[in-house]
């Protein structure tokens, strides 16, 4: 369980780029299930899948995977087919996303909705989704089934939710936090448990693992959502007011609405619920999100769950690996400063 | 495993009605999953999932379950969560069915998606989804789960495929049968296969019943591409010819095509590949189906496949059950005549 002394030395590297390095036979082994079992006869699949699944990506969370069953001691095989399903199940919700949210605006490429079309993405969705769990079936261990299938239902769950709150200023914090910790954390948190899980270790370390990816999650969906806003201090760019065009509701309007006047609330109900938006209108929302102290209220959360992520590991021996999961999580939240 | 003695009496139902009757118990044990578990807190997912599941319906697929789990003598509970978890894949793909195909005319009630919109119907879909892998783990088969979890694969896999044929009059008979194996018998026979299996029976039956959920659902897909165009003899309504706006290739077209001559293929060029479609073409289109001998032909393909699902069986104990599975198989087919 030592990892490769470079890793220490190489300080140019962000803390995700050193866990990949530690990783990297793991994640090339990841990687090559992926490759496989994304083909199929039907050529639209292996197309469409390549595009989004295909061309590398973070792949954040199969990363997590590989990288906390080593640190449960892990030595079999199995991490690397629920790596793989974990990805899987990430790309089907990403592919059905870009359908529901309509956007042509997506970070990155083009969506494959805008290839392929709606219907297209919808099915290809559906053959990933079985993919992870023929992947599943194959590690027979029916506990980290469990654990998977439960997160893909309350990550189900969370996008109906997020959908029935679209346009809605009296959605509440909570409700939010509920979204965010089913439509993005429950995944995180299922893919560090699965590890404790398939190494036999004792519900204490399970308990601390899915604790560390649980409120990982949380602190990148936060940031996430304060850099749709631009985060704190970088400019305006291609990349940013996703959510706002859509009327998404998260936590930055969430704080700013609690402390708008009357002006101001009549800016959120023509933007947010009329969807009634100039050029303008996004930095607007970008200063009121500023001067508010909504943008920091909500990074700072997130640093907050981030001090969290880093404790749940302590209990787990000190080890560079150890020491490179607890800096992503202090790193997930950088990138909003 | 003897049957109530009253249905082997009453004439006046049809195989179906008394497989019903015969299964009651069973029956109202999957209902009752069914509802509990399309349970959320999130409202729009029982009222969305209400209006298609919970309303009833056929419910063929569960009933196949519990039916041949009794055949197989099974004397536990898996059968019930397999049978409901059977219904909500059927049910999640379906609700994306109605998305892609972008039909507003849906046999029965008013498609999901055009009550509470694609983005919906595409979420709610992936919970049922999901919430059938969690069934499926309470029962603690990987066996019953292997067979679901491709099952859903290869249903995804067909989708494609059929999406990727529209409009395609080149489109192969055994690219067809292809579709349809996947797309709609892959499940019937996934349903059936998972009774002996989890009745622990020996690998002769498991295929034989496999064999018979497999042809069965073949010649019911067969009869619903018959059916689409009014079938031999009914006439022309309301649920006919939704595969010939979507310019779906099925048998009868295919078969028609093989035989037609210049003008009729410029017909089916026009009314197919370009969907330039007026209020006579559909009642064209069944009258070259009838006159060239498709639909007879698609027909009689269904009952050689019907026959085959009856003699499937036929190494099981003769038992009014038995009976009552090869009366079913014998009935769908004669919906078209």
């Amino acid at each position: 369980m030592t990892a490769p002394a470079q890793i220490q030395q190489d300080d140019a590297l962000s803390p995700a780029q050193q866990l990949w390095t530690i990783s990297a036979d793991d994640m090339g082994a990841v990687d090559a299930i992926i490759l496989e079992r994304m083909h199929s006869p039907v050529g639209m699949i292996p197309d469409l899948a390549q595009h989004l699944v295909g061309a590398g990506g973070k792949r954040l969370r199969p990363l997590l995977t590989v990288a906390t069953a080593r640190l449960c001691g892990y030595k079999g095989e199995a991490h690397h087919k629920l790596a793989a399903a974990v990805e899987f199940i990430h790309s089907a919700t990403l592919l059905h996303d870009d359908v529901v949210d309509e956007s042509d605006l997506r970070r990155g490429k083009k969506p494959a909705n805008l290839i392929w079309g709606n219907s297209a993405s919808i099915l290809v969705g559906d053959f990933l989704f079985a993919r992870a769990f023929n992947l599943m079936v194959e590690t027979g261990s029916m506990e980290a089934l469990g654990i998977l299938s439960n997160a893909a239902s309350v990550i189900a769950e969370g996008e109906v939710q997020q959908l029935a709150s679209l346009r809605n200023l009296a959605m509440s914090e909570a409700d939010y936090m509920d979204v965010i910790k089913a439509k993005t954390a429950a995944l995180f948190a299922a893919a560090t448990e699965v590890s404790p899980v398939i190494a036999g270790l004792d519900d204490t370390r399970r308990a601390a693992l899915r604790d560390y990816g649980l409120k990982l999650g949380l602190a990148f969906q936060l940031i996430d959502d304060a850099l749709d806003y631009g985060g704190q201090q970088a400019a305006l760019g291609k990349s940013v007011g996703d959510d706002f065009r859509e009327g998404k509701m998260t936590l930055p309007v969430i704080r700013a609405l609690a402390k708008a006047d009357a002006t101001e609330r009549d800016f959120w109900r023509k933007v947010v619920v009329d969807r009634d938006q100039d050029d303008l209108d996004l930095q607007r929302a970008v200063s009121i999100l500023r001067k508010s102290g909504a943008l920091d209220e909500t990074i700072q959360m997130a640093r907050r769950f981030s001090v969290e992520a880093i404790e749940a590991l302590d209990i787990f021996e000190e080890s560079p690996l150890r020491d490179c999961l607890q800096n992503l999580a202090a790193y997930v939240v950088s990138r909003a400063s």
